[in-house]
């Protein structure tokens, strides 16, 4: 029987909650595909972090480098500056792992009432890959004046051309794979000078490598306008770090899913292991109450299916959550409108499969 | 009589459609409010770059410089790279004046039936304002390695202690101001590692000087799902410019007035002119037709008025377009559904006022 050995990093707040319905619901997709999984639990966190200084031990990544697949919950907590739980956990298995490709469905779910009008299931499905390892999010920069009136703060994003093409190459075979031949580029080469020209010269050199799938690119600006006014008109978006962060948030409170959102950060080569994790934080208002909706974790857990090669599987979770989603006497968490706990819906999506 | 000297720059496109309509406006708002104003016009635009190389005469931003204001049609047409005729043009104006304030309403109109469902005029009403001359918006920068496979491109963003802290006491003033005591804050300090922990850090000390104002920050990714799950919330937004330009075309598409949103760009202290002109581009799809709705350079003239320091004269001119879009009889352009032209809504805005 195949077995994956697969990291599980709860983290902080609700993660800690959501993370066993989504081993729960793989316990049993495994069963009925005959295959195995072995869970391995980290809980590297805040707490961590407030009890060693670090937010992962020093060799922290040399023990996630040999899992077939790393399973994430939520990162960061009140008193713990973002930048210092990210940059100390999330952002390097990011990078270390070579995870280039981040990966978000934007998807109007049956059951889920959205924001916009005149939407139904269906209109609105497409996929936002964001580079993940380079441009804006960088390290490279300074302070000086510290404390005076010239204080000045400089911010150094970069684009290499390997990274530029490998994400945009990425976008156009996913496109490929799908059926959904047309790809949107997200730029500002408008308004930023060096980086954003660079990337529209990347994206016409590397969309010219696939004549049979059609482009079009907007600023950022119009491109978030056009999210909310036409959702309908996307297929995959692909985007530097930072856009890409920003329309993969947008694009699920567009649909109302922001909550059960999924993504992967992919190293599509498996050159190392790909994190899935849901778009969700760590939920410090409602942690610790049992009520956190675990369709997120599940959803993540079947995007990871699908990257360790197992389609039908994923394919069968998401299947699950949607019946689970349209069926009115299912149990649903506060955010859904309902009382059930995180335990509860986690159990019907489990028996649903 | 009082007379303002005000530049008028129709630009590129339907900017020299809907720019007469402004001016029909001003001299009717002139009349019944006893000022005069003085129009100077300057045929600045693409073509101006593809006849002599550059964008306005070498002695542009002198000739602007006495004026009052600057009335801004729309900069842009295919064929001159977006990059060229706004840093030639648009960008040069921003920052040699000073108009370090980018300020632009977000706003439920009468009349417009907004993407999101269930909002009513006056759920959506609040203000984005926009650093308008650093921060990512630069000129730092620059390419190694081109054509190479080790192509590198840097492009750096700069955040100094002026620019921050005085953006930042524009928005609390404004807030002030409009008896909207409550400021937001777009940052994303927890990926952009030293610019987005220095605009927090400025944000807390500069807060600290509006005790009477509550604050509250929110990464942009999530910012931007709020704006359109929840943008009741919002009084007063301030971000960079970066985040501040995706911000201010977000919120007129959330509420579907993308076509008709105005913006300033603001010299607070008048040390020189400030320049008003609609968010929308040239569209080169419907320019020539006559056709264009002019609603967002007649709103942008209103906005002047209120710079001139004729607040009942711009709130007037708000007032006569609302009830022009209230009017079920009155003319519509083709975007709010109906087949009037440019000068019918121009005329009949003026006819309100
Ligand atoms: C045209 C472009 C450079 C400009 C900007 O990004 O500032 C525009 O989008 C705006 O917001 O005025
Ligand atoms: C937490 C934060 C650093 C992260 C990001 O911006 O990448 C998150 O928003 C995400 O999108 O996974």
């Amino acid at each position: 029987m195949q077995q994956y050995e697969v990291a599980v990093l709860p983290g902080d707040g609700i993660g800690n909650e959501v993370m066993p319905e989504a081993l729960r619901v793989l316990e049993v997709i495994g069963a009925k595909y005959g295959v195995r999984f072995g869970f391995r639990h980290f809980d590297w966190s805040c707490e961590t972090y407030r009890s060693t200084g670090r937010m992962m031990p020093a060799d922290g990544l040399d023990r996630l480098r040999d899992h077939d697949s790393i399973l994430l919950g939520a990162v960061g907590w009140p008193g713990v500056p973002d930048h210092i739980s990210l940059w100390g956990l999330l952002l390097p298995i990011r990078r270390e792992f070579d995870q280039y490709v981040n990966l978000r469905p934007v998807r109007l779910l049956p059951g889920v009432t959205p924001p916009v009008r005149d939407k139904e299931p269906g209109d609105i499905d497409f996929w936002v890959v964001r580079e993940n390892t380079e441009g804006e999010y960088s390290q490279l920069g300074g302070r000086q004046g510290e404390g005076t009136p010239n204080e000045m703060v400089l911010q150094t994003a970069a684009f290499t051309r390997r990274g530029t093409d490998r994400i945009m190459r990425y976008a156009f075979e996913l496109a490929r794979k799908l059926g959904k031949p047309h790809v949107t580029s997200a730029t500002k080469s408008n308004g930023i000078y060096y980086s954003m020209p660079y990337w529209d010269e990347r994206f016409a050199a590397i969309s010219a490598e696939y004549p049979d799938i059609t482009v079009d690119q907007d600023h950022i600006d119009i491109l978030c306008a056009r999210f909310v006014m036409t959702p309908e008109r996307f297929d995959v978006v692909v985007a530097s770090n930072l856009f890409g962060d920003i329309l993969s948030d947008l694009g699920p409170g567009v649909t109302g899913t922001i909550g059960v959102a999924p993504s992967g950060n992919i190293n599509p080569e498996r050159d190392y292991p790909s994190t899935f994790e849901p778009v969700h934080g760590s939920a410090p208002d409602i942690a610790g109450r049992g009520i956190a909706n675990p369709i997120g974790q599940i959803w993540s857990a079947a995007m990871m299916l699908d990257h360790l090669g197992l389609p039908e599987a994923g394919a069968d979770v998401v299947r699950a959550i949607e019946q689970v989603l349209t069926d009115a006497s299912a149990p649903r968490t506060p955010d859904l409108g309902g009382k059930a706990t995180t335990e509860d819906l986690g159990k019907a999506v489990a028996a649903a499969v």
